[in-house]
């Protein structure tokens, strides 16, 4: 057998399907061997000591460097974001390359790759933003773009400078059927919100709070029915983004039910933050303010609904949606204080760094679901959904060596998580001082460690853009012959 | 006692909640007393001989002399549209007042009180199209045309020149909140309908049968769900109008089950008629034009949701939707014949006539409900749903002497539909054909014989205006007030 | 016109379907005209003062002198049970005749109309509780009994006493099919029950409010689930009584949508009373032990979704189910004190006087639903549904002169709910201290004042025997029918 | 690298969650070596040559050589019974050890390892029937046992010498909590079954049609609900066995969306067959005698029910239920030919051996479901279930060598299945005739070839007893404790 650059010894492997003690062999960034003892012919050895190993985490959502229209300004660019990630065990991530209402597609991806050039420390793909369906956008540049592996698709419901009318997201869907895209979903509904916000703020109701109350899971329940309704009607799969609740987890259980091929997406802060964050009294509009995000936290009974339904297997993945806003600056989430109107609060939360621990610990630790389905959740099937798998997303002889080694502390050992344990540039975590269970003592991303033992060690721009495969088979015919 | 102008003796009353036999003192157009026997100091007596006499129909939802935008025409003015009504047992009618884009409410009501002036043979109300929610008309308009009768509004949320959108609605329901009016929706989402059309026009499937494939079922259920939801949002009641199957009806039933005021018509078209009588096989494209009306008639399995959600209480009221396109003139549902392309066809069946004895015949004679839930859905309900009851609707002390002796034939009697016996100005009836067991004897409107032996004997202008009550109490306070 | 015996003038009549001011001509128990003004040739005269005036209450679900088999005893009798509900507006009531397990059901007749003989103070009808199904019951006695007016069954999926498996279910609702009876079911899982009840005592737990833990949400969903079933099965119409919450309310509401004839039941108990009741920290054994009914009280949680059931139209009729156990004697709800297991504790409370005022209240002045559900759900559905209509639960022409004339207090002038106002003999109320706002002026049977200005003033013996017509049409042919 | 016993060359591997190429290296019936390229020291080299390789199948539902009650035989042993298996490509069945009524578990285990010793030729473990929970079975007997690694139980809810009441399924699941064991679940409401046969029989009602009306799948979905309920309330996780059509599939959905740990099994007759299958026309009751089964399969509307939820994920399991009742025989399905009555023909279809080909050629090739959902249906998901994970249901280092190299066809290429293909003793197979495009080319079990290019070989006794371990923590505490 020909001499390893690296072999992972001792591994307590486990991937979506399997778990297993074994060798890892590894070389040229791949895995090219796994065994119960692999002859120790390499160029570097690491003893995992029977320690867990995981694929690298895949993030199927998150914000860096994206410009705003507001003024506010994401905290990370490409290098401290991915920093982020892989100090918290993210080998992949998918930010978005988001296109200017009036603007091409081609631009932004090139402007996209400008900003990630030389500054990624991990592997990257990118999400193409479509704010404009123009006809010309979906015929002209749409097609390359896919050839050219910028194979998913984002769309919104709401945000007056991206938001689609639902002939746009029609259009759009048929483009994606066409092409074998996968699409993406932000579902709230415009009109409901606006209405909403101007009568809180009308009648002096600008606490943090009230951010929820402008977006009640109603408005979220009604745009996730009706996304459900256009992807039937144009018969192809889509990824609703971001479930904070109970009554969008019951409409996607409804579509499942009836066999549409309906994804979804929630995030580590609708499971651990709720209304209560932003802020039920008022007394502290500073923690509210950096709990904002939308969809909001809802009420805590919520919560459960999101972990059982991570557990049953109604959601497909878990992505940070990390939008890195800092409180201080003068766009900051904190600037105006306690005078500041939720409107005018950006929204988002950070979290690449703190997504694989929060769901290793409280999800898996937690006794909620084993840890196959952790690894399903974060690495294999949004690797899958955005046609980077075989090659991203798990532990597999041909796949690339993107390996988490977990340092995992026995009950009763938990350690407290602080804004300073992490690599962004965002000035908090909304999680300040939750106790963890566990955290990658080693990040590998094709066989390099770029964190490890508590230091993160990669060059800024040691990160390769990938091309994405078609997550699904162009589809010609007409889009709607199934109503005929 | 004081003489009476009239006595019906010897009926087999039926109203919504009772059935006795009795006779019916009726003075200056009222019932004044109901008893076993009244003393017989009448000008007229009828003697019903043991008949069913059930209260004067009340049609919610009927076109009369309507202007479109596309040079099509409504066949019936309010003459011979409240003349076909009375032939059917109906005594009272609300069609629309249809507000233009750009125009205004009063101007609308003005003009149909012309139109309806010296013509309308029974008594009539007018609910307001609002097709145009621009501010001012909410807020400048609206509360007046309240006050003077007209509660109730219609919103489209498809046809371009009718059609508000999400924050139109929102904003009419929050008025008709605030004023204690009731809000009709049509629900079928727009863009859907015109890119289905435009794809099927472009595919050259033009034949009636594809009207079915340009606004399917889940065309309807997607708009039924966002209408409750907008509703819910305001937090005041809606009725969705001609419902017509399965997946619309469960989306009702899921938000009655949650306790949302939520009200639904349907019509016999949607009981009788199926996709089949679109011409599923392009045989007979006369007969598909025909049966053009939207929401379209859905296949065969829906007519027994339809009829099961009659019979389990779901439908609030059963209305014609008359909308009487002759075949034949220069726009004429007929005029293109087998060349017509089906989104040329004016949408729309004739039934103002027909909607009672069809009711009677195939729900209480076929089985499927008994009398007191004929008289709910086709008088009661639709009288108190707007404002007319307790003066239309029933048959107690004090109301309008409104009332249908009924001729009605034993089983293996019925006799056939055929377009002749009726009295609109439109010249075909869908329902050509058909077995009948029953049709009115007489009706009494307001105590006078409009429709007797056959015989049609009102004058026209002989019915009056109704302003309407307002249904529901006006609600002050913030409409957002439950999301707090 | 003939003399009246008696006139109630100047009433506001409210029925199911109507509403109006008249004046009531009634002759010989009989109500024989209504009209604005009659004229006054009446023995007596009664001045309704424009006061609210509705049908006597028709209680369909109440035990009067009933053996037990624990030597727990009925507090009321047929004299001071009917007193009772005289007092509290209610004109009919329905209790059980129970056979005995190897006894016959004809002398179970027999036996009951001994007890009620000379004793009852307004009109009485039996259901007959089905305990032994075997097949000559079902063959021999059941057919005749139906025809003399027995014509609603009872069975019990627990108390071993009673209990039916599912075969004998299954038989039981082919003869109800057959001869046109209704059937009511007590749905709960026998086994589930005896399994917690077992495990409970075992471990101790043995206060009042183990009895909820003995027997949860769950038990009872499934018992219902199991006995539509059933009715399916057969293709025959039930009735599940006393339904107490959100699953159960679930099942029926999932029936009801697939068309299934299912009928529901709730009481005051389940709107009023919760779990708490039970004594949630144990500190009041004694309250504990009077709010002990089955099924038990539930969280607060479901109090608003039976009050939402019972606006939406799901529950069919609202019974009391009296079943009056005093605290005090040998084996009353109180004797063991602190130390009284709850299995050992008699099941029932006491309510058929009070039905109707805490429904108004809490009901119709409480804003929860109008005054015509009011008369639906106490009054004219179970006259209907057990085949009393239209002698009994309406005011119509021809019907029995069962009249409520109602002293509803304005808000801000509630009273206050005291035992010692109650004319049961049972020795408390559960709803002690409750404010209402509406009792009964004044009740009238067939014409007689029972209860005037706080006085009861019948005598015993003057209720008479009601025989009940069939409910349903018999149906011959294969029971299966439909699986074929 | 130690020489391999066996390596199988370029393979295209797929597991439950990845697929890559890569060689296979086994030693003493593991496989200890995954790699792109393995040096070729081994004893035999089997070149896969780029053909599809699967973990071997796991059958988690057969009867072998079990005793009947009716003087019926199961066709095959355990010598054919395996032997079939190992053709189809399955190296693991799980049969049952069957109680007696009245008997022990323990002399059902014994008696069973007698009739498979010396003849199975794949690995077998064993489910215990419970078919008499008294106390001291569950208590004396069945911990000894589930130490053993006889850790399902099967608990049937019909047939009378199988089938357990509510309060033994109730201490049978409380017993499988405190073990950690898994109980499959017959359900089938009894009674029902019973009350349809007769009258059936009754009405003359006999060809083989008429057993999909004696137990219709009303009678399917309530006992689906009942055991859902009682597992509920135990709190602890079961599989429901053979789920027939849609109203058992909405029972799972339900319990699923209300996070309860509900597994569900179905196999290729309903997939696959259908009541016309059952001769929906009487024309040939030998057909439908062959196919005759419980459950029924059902209407053909329920096949797509069936499939949507093995693509959905609904299904955690895809078992044969292979139950070989001979046509010929003195006791044979097809004895009494045209004059037998249904409930007289032994209830079962072969299927151990078609199971896997039928899957893959209809599901994976069909486009139902990719080849992961195969491996999971098929091997991964019955191993986990029943504790025999990660020995069987994968490849992977570590795991025994148990692998199917498939021969599969191009689209057109299909072949005929005939029964004289198979290797079952049993005299048919239902699915005769079909088209089928997949098949076994090798069988590995345990790195012994036991199918290689159409020739079974394996010695008789060759295959391997395994003891299971505990699929669950055994949980104790009081069973009751969720509901205190």
């Amino acid at each position: 057998m020909a001499p390893f650059d690296l072999i992972v010894r001792n591994a307590d492997i486990a991937t979506v399907g399997d778990r297993y003690r074994g060798d890892i062999g590894i070389r040229e960034g791949r895995i090219v061997a796994i065994a119960q003892a692999l002859p120790g012919e390499a160029a570097e050895v690491i003893d995992a000591a029977g320690r867990l190993v995981t694929p690298g985490g895949v993030d199927g959502h998150c914000h860096f460097d994206q410009p705003t229209s507001d003024g506010s300004r994401f905290a990370d660019d490409f290098f401290t974001g991915t920093r982020s990630a892989a100090c918290g065990g993210t080998t992949t991530v998918i930010p978005f390359a988001c296109q200017q209402k009036g603007g091409s597609l081609v631009d932004a991806v090139e402007d996209y790759h400008r900003r990630a050039n030389g500054k990624a420390v991990i592997d990257y793909a990118f999400h193409l933003i479509v704010a404009d369906a123009r006809p010309e956008v979906l015929r002209d540049e749409l097609p390359a773009l896919v050839e050219q592996g910028y194979t998913s698709l984002k769309v919104y419901m709401t945000y007056d400078d991206l938001k689609l009318d639902d002939r746009q997201m029609i259009e759009t869907l048929a483009a994606a059927r066409r092409l074998g895209a996968m699409t993406m979903v932000h579902a709230e509904n415009s009109d409901c919100i606006a209405w909403l916000t101007e009568h809180l703020l009308a009648a002096g109701l600008t606490a943090p709070r009230y951010h929820a109350s402008s977006r009640p899971m109603a408005v979220e329940r009604e745009a996730t029915h009706r996304a459900i309704s256009l992807a039937e009607l144009v018969d192809t799969p889509i990824l609703l983004v971001h479930v904070s609740g109970q009554e969008a987890i019951e409409q996607i259980h409804w579509a499942r039910g009836r066999g549409l091929p309906i994804h979804a997406e929630t995030c580590p802060q609708y499971m651990l933050l709720s209304a209560e964050d932003l802020g039920i009294d008022d007394s502290d509009p500073m923690h509210g303010a950096r709990c904002i995000c939308s969809p909001p936290p809802r009420d805590k009974a919520n919560q459960k609904f999101i972990w059982s339904a991570l557990s049953s297997g109604l959601f497909t993945i878990v992505s940070s949606d990390h939008a890195p806003f800092s409180m201080a600056g003068p766009h900051g989430k904190g600037v105006a204080g306690e005078q500041a109107s939720f409107d005018r609060i950006p929204n988002g939360v950070p979290g690449v760094e703190t997504r694989l621990p929060l769901l290793m610990s409280e999800g898996v630790l937690g006794g909620r679901f084993d840890v196959h389905r952790f690894v399903e959740l974060s690495a294999t099937s949004p690797a899958r959904l955005y046609g980077l798998y075989p090659r991203k997303g798990t532990i597999a002889v041909g796949s690339d060596a993107d390996l988490v080694v977990w340092d995992i502390r026995p009950e009763g050992e938990a350690f407290t998580l602080r804004h300073d344990m992490l690599h962004s540039a965002c000035d908090y975590t909304p999680y300040e001082g939750l106790s963890l269970r566990a955290w990658p003592a080693l990040t590998l991303s094709r066989g390099r460690a770029v964190w490890r033992d508590g230091q993160f060690q990669a060059a800024p721009g040691s990160g390769q853009f990938l091309p994405c495969a078609r997550p699904l088979a162009p589809r010609g015919g007409e889009p709607f012959a199934r109503w005929v």
